[in-house]
Parts: structure tokens; C-alpha cells; sequence
């Protein structure tokens, strides 16, 4: 499946960044393709996921666990084919969601990673909609925030795989779903493709006001995938019992030190609750994401947008755009094209 | 019960301070004792509650609802004695829990009204520990925070009527109580009196090492009292799954705009819950609180502090004390004696 002569480049971290990552933070290298031990599998890498996430694993502050150094191979979710395997499990020509990281090839031993059905949906999906993205804006929002018919649920960054899943999973079961969005061809896009009722962007006016015009009510849920100021305004037009799910802190994942919060006067005078949700807490509801978003898709309710650059060498300029909010949909790198 | 010659003396609320509230802001005059219109009754003020909700009602930028302007007679609940009744539910000479503001007389409609039982417990606590503070302290403790036996609930302004009910409740359920308060003294007292396992005083030193050092396995309730600083610290030390309860922002009282609040950071990795409570909603426990914390008073097993002044003139000094942090346990005004 792969020839004697190729090689394995890689894509390394080798900078810490002092505020959004630039292409600099990024260095690159080629190795020999690795050949698998007893128990493992070798993959070649077809997409690689682009996640926000790792712009804190880039900081000096992450947590050990997660932190990356330099001269570490970039990480990262991918989407990846079984190219030869000594794994009981899995055989040559499987497709599998693994975390091979910013690079060709990679072995695994089979920890964390899910075989995929080609069948079922685009593969591509298992890094968005249909994956990790996807299960938080699902279970954030079905599990955690449960909208009732009628009620105003603001999503922001409302165009991304996260933000996209929780807003029309939102207008499914019967809310109403104001997003929030960063240009006006998301918003654009958010209202005429994915459903909601409107779209606020946030950089071109008076946002607290525009929450107020689009959520004449209140809003009883809001789906935070940003933090900072969007999360501070949206928690002034809180209704009574209003649930706040926090996604995600991307505006603080290019700073070292955390900035303050937004204020919690209205969490007490709104009654609100206010959670964090951790995507390794709903690992098992991942196949009710595959059924019940794959059925949405499957029956037009369900939309989805992927910003899908080519080669694994454009991936630091990508992951820059992303880090910079630039990008539109869910950011993935094409390593390898599906079909050899 | 009242002398022909009685005089009705009132504190009125004169000027909006610009920060914390001075003697300068409140006013005083003297009315005829009113009489009682058919379906009212006429009390005498026992004992007023001062609060520091008051604080933020003095501010242009309160609520409509509750705000206070320049003239008004100052908001308050009372314990007070009925003297004169044309309502059917009230006679001369009863008890109740009524809403007088910061005067030695009123009429009153009976809207809000509850009788007291004078034989339960001091007459004095229906304001504090069995009043609307220990109800918040009671019921955030017991049913929105759930601490189980042996977690850490860490409690700020420990020696106040909420959190040594918190604290306390906290205590006789089986978890370890840890109190912040604002000075050696009170420290003191919330373990040697109260039952803290530890008291760490917020002013003292570095408040982050002395709370990781007072709860080394994290916090996994905190039972918030203060806002600010204190908050954001605690928060810092959350352990898995906990659960913040926002019980008043105190220091945001004397601002008229909110402050920034605290990193959520550790509301995401913590999978934390964060929620307000406010005491209307929880009115229908007040006898399972009379119940419960006044057969704990009566064990020995609960105590409480007063920190009592003696009549209406000393009020407003009393009200700046307390805004400023400075008094000791509830703050009252005795009005006139319990028994004339």
C-alpha cells in the first residue's frame, strides 16, 4: 500500500508562539515510514483535523498533559487508511479515525481510535460534524441545555462544526436558533443554509444590541464556542432559568494568562446555570451522534461546511487562519487523497 | 399599645453615594403614628434587618423594582409586634415578620406578612438563621449544591448568617467545611464556635496558597458570598465536578458598574456547575428550615452571632459598618424592646 520508496514528512512544533501562532511556530522534517511492532498498525494519513485546541497546547501555561514542546510532531486528529497491521483488530484497507498528528504516517496500537464506515457518511465528517465537534454541540446542547419548543438558543461562532451541530440541532427539536458569526457571508450562510432565524456579526455593530433586537425575549440557552466579549454580552440578556453551556475559550487560547470573565450579576438574577462542557464525558453517545445527525444529513435538515486546504504542508498557514478566526467550517487538511 | 402621644420616627434614604454608603446619604423625620384602614393592621418595629442588598438598592443603576430614590423611607424586613388590627388574619399583640423599613411604625396589608412563633426560638433569628439568610444558606447548601460526606465546601463570609448556616448545614451533613471571613477574629470563631475545619482570613495573606493548603483535594462546593476577588480565587481550586453557588456579589454593592468576573476557565476542565440562587424561589422551605436549623440550634449543634444595635437612630452608622465589611454576624437594629 505503500512504496518501498516513500517517506514520512512530518510537520514539526518548533516556536511557542507570544500571541496567535504564526507560521514561524512551525518547522518540518522527513523521516523513514515506520514498520509495525506486534500489536500495532501503520496508517497513512487522508485528512487531519485543525482544532483550535491546539493553540493552548502550544503555551507555556497548558496543562503537562497536553502541552506541546518544540520539536514535537504537531498533534491532531485525523481521519487515516490501515496501510499493513499486526493488530488483531484491524486490517489493511479500514478506515479509522486516529490521531496520527501533523504527519504521512503514523503507528498506533489501537488506543483511542474508532473504525470508521465509508458508507455511512463522507469520512471527512468523522472530524466534524459526525465527530468530536459535532458529539460536544450535539450533547451540549440535547443533554445539557435542553431547549424546550419556542425557546431562543444564541450560539456563536455559529458556523463552525461545534457551533453548527448545536444551532440546527436547536431548530430540530423545535427552538429557535440565533447564531453568531464572524463576517457577513457566515451569517449569510448561517441563516440561509443552516436554518437559523437570524445571525448576528459580531464585529459589525453594537452587539449588544443586535442580541437584544434578535432575541426580543431573552435567551434561555447560550452556546458559548468563544468566551470573552461574545460570552460577557450575551450573558447580559439572560431569561429567567437561562442555561450557559461554555464550549470552548477559543479567545483566550493565544493568551498566557487567562483574561477575566464576564460578570455573573445576571447568573444569579436570571437563576442561570452555567456549565462547561468536556468532550470525554459523552464518548458513548458518539454512535446516537452518528445515527441521529447522520439521519439529519441523510434527509437535508442537517448542513455542514469544511474549509479544506491540500497537502500537509499547507497545514501551518491554515491552523494560523483558524487561530486568527478566519477560516469557514470546519478547518481540515487533505493529506492524502481517499482513493489511491 | 401605643401612647396618643407617640411619633412615627423614620429614616429616609437622601443621597445616591458615590461609593460606599456614608452616614451622609439617609436623612430622618418624624409622622403621626397611622391608623388602620379596613383589611390592615398597624405594628411596631422589634427588630430591623440590615442587609447589604440595600446597598445596591441605593445605586441609579438597581432595578426599577427595588431601587430606592432620594425621599423614600429605607426598605427593610422587620420583626414587629401588631398593635392595632382591622385585618382578619391578625390580632393585637402577635408577631410577625413583616416589611417596615427602617421606621418604628407601619401599616401593612398582610402581603408577605408571616406570623411568628415567639416560643420557637429568639424572635431575633426569624431575620437571620431561620429568617431569608439561613433559608439561602440552607437551601443553596442542601439542594443546589449537594455536597456529599467528606467533600470539601468552602464558604466565604463564614461567620455571616448565610454562610454559618452553609457552613454549618455543610458540617452536620457530613462534609468538611472550610470558611473564608474577613479577619483573625472571625476566623477564630467560625472554627471554635461554628465548626469549621479550617478558616482562612482573606486578607491575611496569599488567599490562593491558603486555600489549596485548607483544601488540598480541591473544592467541591463553594458557597459564595463575596464575588470578586474571592471568587476568582476559589475558583481556581475547583475539584472535579463541583458546584459554585453565587449567593450575592457584596463587593459589586457598592459600584454602579459591575465588574469584570472570574476566569470560567475551571467552570470547562472542572465540568463545574455554576448557578445563582435567590431566596424567592425558595420561600416554600421556610418551615423545613425552622424545622430542621431549629432543632439543630436547640441540640447545640448550630450557632449564630448578632451583631445588634441599639435603637432606629443607630441604624444607618450600622448600614455603613456592614457595607464597609466591618460588622460581626446579622446585623439588626433593636427598634423598641421585645416586651414593652
Amino acid at each position: 500500500m505503500h512504496d518501498a520508496g516513500d517517506r514520512n514528512h512530518r510537520i514539526l512544533f518548533t516556536l511557542r508562539p507570544a500571541g496567535t501562532p504564526v507560521p514561524e511556530s512551525f518547522g518540518a522534517d522527513t523521516t523513514a515510514v515506520p514498520t509495525p511492532g506486534p500489536g500495532q498498525f501503520l496508517s497513512r494519513t487522508l485528512y487531519l483535523s485543525l482544532d483550535p485546541l491546539y493553540g493552548k497546547a502550544m503555551r507555556a501555561s497548558a496543562d503537562e498533559a497536553v502541552r506541546l514542546n518544540p520539536g514535537d510532531v504537531m498533534s491532531g486528529e485525523t481521519v487515516s487508511q490501515v496501510l499493513e497491521s499486526r493488530h488483531p483488530d484491524y486490517r489493511a484497507g479500514e478506515y479509522v479515525v486516529a490521531r496520527n498528528g501533523w504527519q504521512q504516517f503514523a503507528l498506533s496500537s489501537g488506543q483511542g481510535v474508532r473504525r470508521l464506515d465509508p458508507n455511512r457518511a463522507p469520512i471527512s465528517t468523522a472530524l466534524g460534524v459526525l465527530g468530536l465537534p459535532g458529539l460536544v454541540g450535539y450533547t451540549g446542547l440535547i443533554y445539557m441545555a435542553e431547549p424546550r419548543p419556542g425557546q431562543t438558543v444564541l450560539v456563536s461562532d455559529a458556523t463552525g462544526p461545534i457551533g453548527c451541530t448545536a444551532g440546527q440541532a436547536a431548530r430540530i427539536v423545535g427552538a429557535r436558533a440565533v447564531g453568531i458569526a464572524a463576517s457577513a457571508e457566515k451569517c449569510e450562510y448561517a441563516v440561509s443554509q443552516l436554518g437559523f432565524a437570524a445571525c448576528i456579526h459580531d464585529h459589525a455593530g453594537d452587539l449588544g444590541a443586535d442580541i437584544h433586537t434578535a432575541c426580543p425575549e431573552g435567551v434561555d440557552v447560550y452556546f458559548d464556542n468563544s468566551g470573552g466579549e461574545v460570552l460577557a454580552k450575551a450573558m447580559q440578556f439572560l431569561a429567567p432559568n437561562a442555561r450557559v453551556i461554555l464550549c470552548g475559550m477559543s479567545e483566550a487560547y493565544n493568551m498566557d494568562v487567562s483574561p477575566p470573565g464576564p460578570s455573573l450579576e445576571t447568573v444569579l438574577t436570571s437563576r442561570a446555570i452555567l456549565r462547561g462542557i468536556v468532550v470525554q464525558d459523552h464518548l458513548h453517545r458518539l454512535p446516537e451522534l452518528e445515527k441521529v445527525a447522520g439521519s439529519w444529513i441523510r434527509a437535508g435538515l442537517f448542513r455542514y461546511r469544511e474549509d479544506i486546504t491540500e497537502g500537509l504542508a499547507s497545514a501551518p498557514e491554515a491552523f494560523c487562519r483558524l487561530m486568527r478566526g478566519e477560516s469557514f467550517g470546519k478547518v481540515l487538511v487533505r493529506v492524502a487523497p481517499e482513493h489511491l
